[in-house]
């Protein structure tokens, strides 16, 4: 159904204050999860803020503050609390943005937290200052390696972000074939996941995705794909996660910030990124219809597009459910 | 041919001294074409030999000195002088060293090269001093964009190097489905592209090497892969490189050294990468024959049975014409 964007982030705030946020945190939150409904990431928006309240409901005595476990000016290494992965990023995101136009540069790891959101949003909190930003997450062992049917890296999204004279260029993608928050979201809804996107727990290619979520995802990009996964993963032990994940409290960040000017210009590389994405937006394309576009085109035009219209769709299963939670039931 | 591992080694010195390369330079890049060698990297090892020595006497005007041109306790950037590759980025990786082994954290940029070569050995150099290593270089638009047959951005190697207990965990690949040095080895040995690697300068589809060159290569991974190139070319903007690099000293790289112990401790992080290396390669194979292995496993087994070996072979053609040039020939 087609909610006003106050109706939508209300509801997210109302649900998330049910499971113990307070304001800010919620706030915090609902900002996160309105900013993937505005850019058209369905999976990662509403419908998220029901796994939220499942999650925490399914471990609720586990949470504690997030701490600071090592510092130094150019790093900081948090322990997430078992918070939702949206806090304890944001807070990373913040410290190290701090330090990073300090010192030119630094970097933050996260561990012991769940449900990191989507890091082009970190990226643009980092670009929108002029920083080049990097994000790489691991967690459980969800997607299988190339030659094996048996996870052993999670979905491992990795993301980049440069500033320009325009929008930010920000590429952010899993390695995964497949989102846990997709899957999750089309086994809510009971759709199938597409061919070759998963085993299943005994090894068998399956389109469920119930038992892919028991199973094992496939990585894209084949055996180069799947070297990045596993570099990704240990971008993971770097930021202090487990060898094996906790599948429950399983994810790890790795952010990095960089001010430019260790190397070029600020205005220089502005100037050459705006240059370059003129460009390839301009290279011949092969289909009339659909041009080559810079990472991050298609998410700022349909979150302008949703910004102007003002309201957003959300399934009515998941603005039912809400409503629910937020006054009180289960 | 079957050639001395020292045999091989003297043949490319002798190569490089008749371009005008002293003692010291061309011994850096001997062990850099040898390292190629070893590992079975044939286009990029003697036979890339052959490149260099064409590419100097093509424009042999331009040489100059390697000059540092920006400098902070964390940061160098090199003017390349229209030096080949191997030696300027073995420049900027030893200075990176210094300064992450110093500060905890380095970046390095370097254009007005070409010709960098294998980033794994760069990442190697760092991984056996403990470092966390990350190097993506851009080149002139050879590349076609996803939903394009134009070039907008070069092979783009990526590489990313962590430390173990054993050998070092290394992903080095570029993103194009072809590298330029394997498609001059392809046109050297008259042999075909495989279907679907590259476009023509008209746009079609080719299997010859030489249109390919003169076309643009395919990138792997889809639209995925197309971002991750695109974001590569970016960070080569970064380093400095032009917005449309030029296509003879065309090559611009970034480089990024860490210590871990800004975020863990170099011991617990050696263990853990070792520990999840080893669990990987324990994953139920698919296919008993093919093992899932770790990035860099099938180099570092390569490099280990031809050091026992003693030798390399290398194609007649190859060692023939660096025998002429060596001589004094042409």
């Amino acid at each position: 159904m087609r909610l006003s964007l106050g109706d939508a982030r209300e509801l997210v705030i109302r649900s998330m204050r049910v499971v113990g946020h307070d304001e800010h945190d919620a706030g915090v939150i609902a900002d996160h999860l309105m900013d993937c409904e505005l850019r058209g990431v369905d999976y990662g928006g509403l419908a998220r803020a029901l796994s939220v309240v499942e999650r925490i409901r399914k471990r609720p005595e586990g949470r504690r503050p997030i701490s600071v476990v090592r510092e130094t000016p150019v790093s900081v290494m948090l322990d997430g609390g078992d918070q939702a992965g949206y806090l304890v990023g944001h807070r990373a995101t913040r410290l190290g943005i701090g330090k990073a136009e300090a010192a030119g540069f630094a970097v933050a790891g996260v561990t012991n937290t769940w449900f990191t959101g989507m890091f082009a949003h970190y990226m643009e909190m980092a670009t929108s200052r002029g920083l080049i930003a990097m994000a790489a997450g691991s967690s459980d062992w969800r997607v299988a390696p190339s030659g094996s049917a048996e996870g052993r890296f999670g979905t491992n999204p990795v993301a980049f972000g440069f500033p320009s004279d325009g929008d930010p260029i920000i590429m952010d993608t899993a390695l995964s074939s497949v989102m846990v928050s997709e899957a999750t979201l089309a086994a809510r809804l009971d759709r199938k996941l597409d061919e070759g996107k998963a085993y299943g727990p005994d090894g068998q290619p399956t389109r469920d995705p119930t038992e892919a979520l028991a199973g094992a995802f496939t990585v894209w990009g084949g055996h180069k794909g799947s070297a990045l996964g596993v570099m990704i993963q240990l971008f993971g032990l770097l930021a202090g996660g487990a060898v094996r994940p906790d599948p429950l409290s399983d994810c790890s960040l790795f952010l990095m910030f960089m001010r430019p000017d260790l190397l070029v210009g600020e205005a220089e590389l502005r100037r050459n990124v705006s240059a370059y994405a003129d460009a390839l937006r301009q290279a011949a394309p092969i289909d009339a219809a659909r041009p080559p576009r810079m990472p991050f085109d298609r998410s700022a035009a349909e979150r302008r597009a949703r910004l102007a219209d003002g309201h957003v769709e959300v399934a009515d299963h998941v603005v039912e459910r809400l409503r629910t939670i937020a006054a009180g039931g289960t």
